[in-house]
Formats: structure tokens, C-alpha cells, sequence
């Protein structure tokens, strides 16, 4: 039987990746094989081109390379790790994909939508997730968790501007509510073992 | 007044090194500055790209990411010292651009050359040479050049294939047929000073 592809979404800060972790362990302890990966990276060639896309300044890269680049990374995440695991039947929980990229990049280099879109078509023949919880979370205390967790001071995390956070906040509703079937928007404020009963309680028609 | 961009395509061992390098002396010696750069790379961020891409096994990358590693290369490459040496008025020589990839990926990728070519409007804004060199060589010819130069057994060579070496044969004469404004097919089978003549002969309404 084939498996199952969750994609977890949010700002800085939100709890992805303690998300995918707890979501993990939870599948995993009702006999699933689940396994976690993310984004940009997951494969071998994914994660070199996260070295490229994470290293060096600010200005590095175009929007345009950038998109390209974690469209190549994608490709090759989705090919390499992500389908086979899925036909294996696994529980692929992915921490941050394609939304990201239309949200991030949308917002930060102008990138039109339906632009990402096309490169995910050609790149990863548009593979959506079966779910993508959006983690939502007002962005000054995503601000202040990130901070408290990468130990760097809150007005470093606060130069990307406030503005900025907010946009993407946006696009991630923007999202969640444009496609309701895929994406459901979980309160990211609530205590992080009530995010994973509220994604365990929607994930239940798929649990045996 | 804004300079010109001319690329140099061919399979292995048509001498677009030579060519490219001889090109830049002839117009230099007449005044003008000419900038050799090359792809993949050419920019500090597409030669990054370069090394993912020339490293590792052959089946390191699918045809789909590796087209679109190739685009994020030329995306930054023409954006950080194409355009820029273009707008400052200087001739640009380039070995191998656009069309390598609908060669090379179109034949080794089976990927359709209008995706390459969507990928390059996003990617670069569509940017086309003001002229292309075609070095047309039969491939038998080519490939006996490349292992002298390359100091490797002709066999090495030929295990990519003869067939392989004549479809990209091929579809450089394809692109030569249907695109005569941009694109110019040079006998490379003459000596080298005849060939950088015949470019120059072509070049020569251009030249003051």
C-alpha cells in the first residue's frame, strides 16, 4: 500500500521540527514506519545544494537562481528519498516544501506563484503532499522562539523585519485557505503536545 | 553603446576553447575588450554549481535537476557578468551557453527543448547571443581530438557512445537550420587560423 506524504509549514520559530519529530514518534509508536526529512535538502544532492543555498551572504543569489536551485534540490529529494519511501509505503513527514518556496519566495523575490508552481511541475512532476499543516503563529512570538532556540539575539532574527514575517505569514494563510482539501492551518500557539494531538486528531480517518 | 555577446556551441574536441581564446586576441588587437567566460560557471556562484555538477558519478543527478542546476548557473552567470559586461560596452565570448543544454539535455535528458527554453526565460529573461558559432566536426574526428588533448584513451571517449555524439551533432545542426539569424555553422574540420577567419568574416559588419 502505498504511503503517506505530510508537509509542515510555518515561519521562523512556529515548531516545524519538534512537529515532525513528536508527529514521527507518534506514527511510529502505532506501528507506521514514518520517516522525517526537510527541506531544502533530504537527499544526498539536496543537501549540497543547501549548502549552496545557506552559505555566503545575503545577496548571493538571485531570486531567480534561488528558485531554480531549491527547484533542482527538490527534484532530486522528491526522486531520490521521498517517492521511493512514499511506494514503500512509508510515512514521509517533511519538515518545510514546496509551500515554502511559494511563500519565501513569492514574498522575498517577487517570484509570481504560478512561476514556482511551473518549475515543481517540471522539476518534481508537481507532487503535492497528501496534507500540509501550516504551523500559525503571530510572528513577534515566532520572533522571540527562534531567538530563544539559535541562542542569537532577538534583533539579529528582527533586521529580516517585521514586515517581511508578516508577509509570509500571509501567503501561508493565503494558501491554507485557497486549497482546504491539502492545507490546514493549525494554532502553533497552543502547547506543542496539543499542535500534535490536533494534527494526530485530523490525520485519524488515515490511521488504522 | 552596448557591447556583444557571442557564444561558441560544438560537441567535444571541435576546438570552441581554441576558438573562443583566438576570438578575444583578433578582437583585442583590434581595440575592442573582449571577455572570454564559459559555462557552466563563469560567475563565482555558477562555478559553485559547476563543481555539483561536474563531480560525481554520472547518474549523480537526474536529466530534471540537472536542467535546472544549469539554468540557476546561467541565471547568475548572466546576470553577475554577462549583462553587465554587455551594458559596459565589451564583447562577450562565451564557450558553450544555451544551446549545450537543448543539446545535451534534450538528447541525454529526453528533456523537450521548450522546457529548456522556459526555464531559460525564467531563469536569464530569455537572453540570446547576438550571434552563435556552431563548430560542426564529424564526431569520429571530435572525439580522436578530445582524448589527444585530454591525454585519456579513445576509448573513454567513445564509451559515451557514437550515437550519443551524433544526436548532439545533430541537434546543433538543427538549431543552425532553424534559427540562420542567430546561429552560423563553421567547418571545423580546417585549421584553426581558417576557422577564426571565417568567424572574423562573418563578425566583420560589426567590426569598425
Amino acid at each position: 500500500m502505498r504511503g503517506r506524504f505530510l508537509s509542515l509549514e510555518g515561519g521562523e520559530g512556529a515548531g516545524k521540527s519538534t512537529q515532525v519529530r513528536a508527529l514521527a514518534a507518534a506514527l511510529q509508536a502505532r506501528g507506521y514506519v514514518a520517516r522525517v526529512t526537510r527541506e531544502p535538502g533530504g537527499s544526498e544532492g539536496a543537501e549540497a545544494i543547501r549548502a549552496l543555498l545557506m552559505q555566503g551572504d545575503a545577496g548571493r543569489w538571485s531570486a531567480r537562481s534561488e528558485a531554480l536551485l531549491f527547484a533542482a534540490a527538490r527534484a532530486d529529494h522528491v526522486e531520490k528519498v521521498v517517492l521511493p519511501a512514499i511506494e514503500r509505503g512509508e510515512w514521509v513527514i517533511c519538515d518545510r516544501y514546496l509551500d515554502s518556496s511559494r511563500a519565501y519566495q513569492g514574498v522575498a523575490g517577487g517570484i509570481a506563484d504560478a512561476d514556482v508552481l511551473a518549475l515543481h511541475a517540471f522539476g518534481s512532476a508537481g507532487l503535492l503532499p497528501d496534507r500540509t499543516y501550516v504551523l500559525a503563529l503571530p510572528t513577534d512570538i515566532g520572533a522571540h522562539r527562534a531567538a530563544a532556540r539559535d541562542g542569537i539575539a532577538a534583533d539579529r532574527f528582527a533586521a529580516r523585519g517585521a514586515a517581511f514575517h508578516e508577509a509570509v505569514s500571509s501567503a501561508f494563510d493565503r494558501i491554507a485557505a485557497d486549497e482546504p482539501d491539502r492545507v490546514r492551518r493549525i494554532d502553533a500557539s497552543m502547547a506543542p503536545n496539543a499542535v500534535t494531538a490536533a494534527i494526530l486528531d485530523d490525520l485519524s480517518p488515515w490511521l488504522a
